[in-house]
């Protein structure tokens, strides 16, 4: 299924995607899609069966924005430099376990709401990104299967970085990860039955209609399971979390210089095949 | 005011300690303390009279467990290395800005619930901090003055510390704090009219009723006012997000080897004076 939300910002309602394109009002059915719903089975079950009944009310859709497809997400962990492309561009060693930094959940906004340029930015970059949707509470896995079993879904997240508070501002990537609207989310969250395998996604950004990256996840350092599976060693990962599974290269950062840093009036748009398209116009904050 | 949250996890009402030292259920006057609570200050006033008229019905505080003083929290922004004499214990160079990190809101528990020791961990270790509460939106701050403006209140804070993941497993300190249970907070939440001076606060921590730690926030490299007018360039601050201020010397990792890092069957005592105490018992994950 691809789950959504849409309305305006705070005020969204659950929708859904049906297979011939036309969204659905969920609102009927489920107060909200988060992880209330997602460890759900049974009410999940209930969505699946109405989307097939093909009775759910149609929504129209003109002019509707969408937002982030998970509500109340109670923490997004990401995982740095998981691509041997982009661990190669930005001159980094092959990483010997996943490297975790957080974004906080207050920086998700729509896929297509604006994004902006922090005040000070000098080097504020793009990172098309799979994310992976919690679905299961996941503590010290013990494989890679049982670690996947744990997984609602996938969602096109873009970690929207500022590299000179990342890198040179004095210790932890944390600061240049977490400005206002710095990960926009969705359109969908496509539930995990129809992403057969997580490994085999091509995903592609774009700033001002030129190709910036263009890569799949056949490259990841650590794939989808390995990620899920390690992560909760560290931590207890809960219904509704999200992890930003790294991008591939082409990013600003990995360019030669003048690196081409976005600015207000750039628009970016990403995809990842499957699983939907994003587009931000950056502004100044 | 002194506010808290008693009762079994996850279903804490809440309640205030009154000048008496009389616990008073404020579950008639508000849902709950949380973000929206903090930013409201009509409903503040209101419990502040209802506090004042001694009418508030008294709590049977007997077996009663406090939880944490804050719900809902969005995000913990943590701050390392900001006293002078931990600096100097963990052999780094004094921050020329201050270092942030987080640890997500899942980690927090109450101020005397069970710390549990990860899995496979060898080097958990303590921090007492203060823990700074905001309460009203802080974006781009101008002024440290402006800064106070925006703070409810305080709360001590216990950012446990796994040192082997934070430091020695390939990145970002994010993966050493994030453990479950490893935030402990309150008892209270402190309003700041009741805090007059937040840099003249002293904070203690024992193990096993042995001091480890015996600080005063007049320490902190960069103080409130300035972690709050710091962040905020960096990252919205919203009603409800906690900062964690960084801790005094006297960790186990700033001891010599070999250092006394936790295990199941310890307990830890911590202390602010005027904020309260916390008392946790130690066992396995």
């Amino acid at each position: 299924m691809k789950l959504l939300r849409v309305g305006t910002a705070g005020a969204e309602r659950p929708a859904l995607l049906d297979q011939d394109g036309t969204l659905r009002d969920l609102s009927g059915l489920v107060t909200d899609i988060d992880g209330a719903l997602l460890a759900d089975e049974a009410a999940l079950e209930r969505v699946r069966a109405a989307a097939a009944s093909g009775e759910l009310p149609v929504v129209d859709s003109a002019g509707l924005r969408t937002g982030p497809p998970v509500a109340r997400i109670g923490k997004i962990v990401c995982i740095g430099l998981n691509y041997h492309d982009h661990a190669r561009e930005t001159g980094a060693d092959i990483p010997s376990e996943p490297i975790i930094f957080f974004k906080a959940p207050d920086t998700v906004v729509g896929p297509d709401d604006t994004v902006l340029v922090p005040r000070k930015s000098v080097k504020t970059d793009w990172e098309v990104e799979l994310a992976v949707v919690i679905g299961r509470t996941a503590r010290y896995l013990d494989s890679r299967e049982e670690a996947l079993a744990h997984v609602a879904g996938y969602a096109v997240s873009h970690d929207v970085s500022e590299r000179e508070f990342q890198i040179e501002r004095g210790g932890q990537w944390d600061k240049g990860k977490n400005c206002e609207t710095f990960n926009p989310l969705g359109p969908w969250l496509v539930t995990a039955d129809e992403v057969p395998d997580p490994q085999a996604l091509s995903l592609t950004l774009s700033v001002n209609g030129e190709r910036k990256q263009n890569g799949t996840t056949a490259e990841q350092i650590f794939p989808v399971a390995e990620v899920v599976r390690y992560v909760s060693q560290f931590m207890t990962l809960y219904p509704g979390d999200v992890i930003n599974t790294g991008t591939p290269a082409g990013v600003a950062l990995g360019q030669p210089e003048p690196k081409p840093y976005l600015r207000a009036g750039d628009v970016v748009e990403l995809e990842i095949a499957g699983l939907g398209r994003q587009r931000q116009e950056l502004k100044d904050a």
